[in-house]
């Protein structure tokens, strides 16, 4: 394609995202898709020839389109917020545009340092220390892992050097709460540390992790003859947003010589809120922390922030330096390689970038808070409703939900729960998630699409309410 | 940002990377950039009100492009071809506006089938059999970090799910050539083996892996107590483009029970073409394989296919089902999340798709072609001119060059190597990466940037001829 054709259908290409931008509230919010139609509409063998581009385009309108679930939609509640502010989609617009590498600094110096810049503001704008150093990764799950290998080499004192973790004596044990992410059972598992050295630690009534059952457990541990390596704090987990109490994790973390990992992907973009910083109170005492701007905050996705107090050891985990990376820059920069998984980047920072400069900081206050708001107005809603149980504390913009009719229990409950969820997301009208909470369905409400107003909100609860009734 | 204002400064973005494309071989290749030069550039604290769109793009033009080294130049020879076909970049442009994500099948099926569609092309293309499944990562460092993760879980049948790897009694050892990509050396370490457990293969004068000398190593191992557990092979390794031999891997992989994977990251692209794809005779007898759409073949970064023969095996060492990512499809859809790592996906398979279309099969062909002529034409013309020396045979499009003057051996070589690379670099008119052979630094001319003809490759083979003959 010629830079001319660019040009032309590049136009196009904006003006299709604009519309669809515009208009997206028309739409059902959930794919109403069979599983294999798409698959179906198209051939097994790719084209021999070129395809006119008015065709591809065709398809997508025939066959794409109608095979989404609209994140960027007003109803859109389920899950979490993963919001592309136009502003930033036009970043990441100008960093595929030129199509850039970063590999060493070198090899584009200001992929390196506008990201150096940008993990810096978001580092201010969260309120945490310098003392911090950020990077850019993909997503969470691969920030947990990183710090779980980071955490497993100094524990080891870089076994990677030597047998590895196969040759360790000591089992190393990690420990969680039974309500974190699956990504840091995931993460411990692909590390190597294996389930049976996975401790799930009792949370409270709030779901936040008891530091009691924390400080027992490692007790145990090394009663057995076991070596506590790691801990996973979450401010805002998944479920219920709870908030682990990281100052007594911290505090525990250093008297036993855990590394402390803080999940904040989801709640960290809520520290850009000064009245919200208590929720990670000890923050500074943790080793490693992610918060992922591709969330709430409104960055394209992907874009995960993973930071470190200590950069060093992060390098000399990940670190690997052949001939063809080296250049005679780096003994004077950054080379982010050596910051986590992939050896290629892409120009992430721009979309961040972009972002925070378009909104400032005040406009992205302005809307975390109208997010807030709008949680607390629906918990208002909700508490003076009969029949109605909101069932963990609602500090952040998502609600667990039930719709409890007098004389159902369990299992039927249950149903019911499904039921009048179910017909809300395939109404079209709304999305929502049901998770599992103490052994029984609820249903998540997270606020905070980019276009989500009061009357969306207020909607929503209509809907609810209409579709709570009928399911019984 | 409105849809309307995105609309005014996407036409603005688009002819911006239009003139860019169309421009771009009258920048200087290599940034000129000084260490921390853009970092001082720009602001500590983010801007706490917003900035007009027109003060962020004067950054752009002011500190973002001047720090720039330009992988679309046509000539761009150093490390890889990155291609962004400007076909491809406008699937992105797609992907990025729709701003959907991929956690389960259910959450856009539309992003989950047409993955599982383009993959299948990619698979016919290259000539694989149907045998295969794959599904898209970010880099072939991330699928080789997994490789090496599912080949301890079958080692070790599914120690993960019990102490891990640190129960093992056994060390398990992995297998490559010393001329592996560095990734496949990061990913051992980071999975836990440790460097003690990881054998680097001797090669043959051909930089390939000697069948024999794996053979010995793994009686050797075995004899020793240890469990050997996994090979990476490579078509077309980094530096020369060497193609190790992928029938005999396989057969000893099959008698010693090892996990084959192959790295043919950069190699694979070349496969599209059924004259090259005797390089990896035997691929079908691997485990898994990577291969890079985003390198030569031009889908804009970042897209790496990983295919593996078992997906099975794949899913469960990966798979992690809470309540909340739990959907009435699960059992009739792939839920690619299970595949890889990040829980969280883009849309990738979009920008691969629109290039296999925009360009057909036939295109893509014509062009891998041209690269291969240029590079044969390039090595004939170094070796009819005496002073000059091609270190590894040219299979590919990568040549491996030094410059020896009568008299100059060791590490006055070195320098003068270093020397005129150095000088092709600064001059800006053309990016050469150098890197170490033997022991001996080289030069390498890696051919294949979308917009490189033969006059590029002509005018680069006078410029080496000049800077050589001014650095003696």
């Amino acid at each position: 394609m010629t830079p001319d054709e660019f040009r032309r259908l590049g136009h196009q290409m904006i003006d299709r995202i604009a519309d669809y931008r515009a208009n997206v509230s028309q739409r059902p919010v959930m794919a109403r898709t069979a599983p294999g139609e798409i698959k179906a509409a198209l051939p097994a063998d790719p084209p021999q020839s070129p395809e006119p581009f008015d065709t591809i385009l065709a398809d997508v309108d025939r066959i794409v389109m109608p095979g989404l679930s609209h994140w960027q939609h007003p109803a859109f509640f389920g899950y979490f917020p993963s919001n592309g502010e136009l502003s930033s989609v036009l970043g990441d617009y100008l960093s595929t545009g030129l199509g850039v590498l970063g590999l060493s600094w070198q090899s584009s110096p200001a992929l390196t340092e506008i990201e150096e810049v940008t993990t810096g503001w978001m580092r201010r704008m969260t309120g945490l220390s310098d003392a911090w150093s950020g990077v850019i990764q993909d997503t969470a799950s691969t920030c947990t892992l990183v710090a779980l290998i980071c955490a497993r080499e100094r524990a080891t004192n870089f076994g990677l050097g030597r047998g590895g973790m196969q040759s360790e004596e000591r089992p190393l044990v990690v420990y969680t709460s039974a309500h974190s992410h699956s990504s840091v059972d995931k993460a411990a598992l692909l590390a190597g540390f294996g389930r049976d050295n996975v401790r799930y630690i009792a949370s409270d009534a709030n779901f936040a992790l008891r530091p009691e059952a924390l400080e027992t457990a490692i007790r145990e541990d090394l009663a057995a003859g076991r070596k506590p390596c790691a801990v996973v704090g979450t401010t805002g987990t998944t479920a219920t947003t709870a908030l682990d109490p990281l100052a007594e994790m911290t505090r525990i973390a250093r008297e036993s010589g855990l590394w402390l990992h803080v999940d904040a992907a989801m709640a960290g973009s809520a520290m850009v809120l000064p009245e919200c910083r208590w929720m990670w109170q000890g923050i500074e005492g943790a080793d490693s922390l992610v918060l992922n701007p591709h969330k709430w905050l409104g960055t394209a996705f992907d874009c995960s922030l993973y930071y470190v107090r200590d950069p060093q050891h992060l390098i000399r985990v990940m670190s690997t330096s052949p001939s063809y990376l080296r250049t005679a820059a780096d003994d004077k920069v950054k080379n982010l390689r050596d910051w986590g998984l992939p050896l290629g980047r892409r120009f992430r920072a721009l979309k961040l970038w972009f972002l925070i400069r378009e909104q400032g900081v005040s406009g992205l206050q302005t809307r975390l808070r109208r997010d807030l708001e709008n949680a607390q107005w629906l918990l208002a809603r909700i508490r003076e409703t009969p029949g109605w149980r909101v069932l963990a504390p609602v500090p952040l913009q998502t609600l667990c939900v039930r719709h409890e009719p007098e004389g159902l229990a369990g299992e039927a409950l249950d149903t019911h729960t499904q039921a009048w969820c179910d017909r809300i997301n395939r109404s079209g009208a709304a999305y929502l998630t049901p998770a599992i909470l103490n052994g029984r369905w609820i249903v998540r409400v997270s606020i905070g699409a980019l276009l989500t107003e009061r009357p969306h909100v207020a909607a929503l609860w209509e809907l609810m309410q209409k579709e709570a009734r009928r399911a019984q």
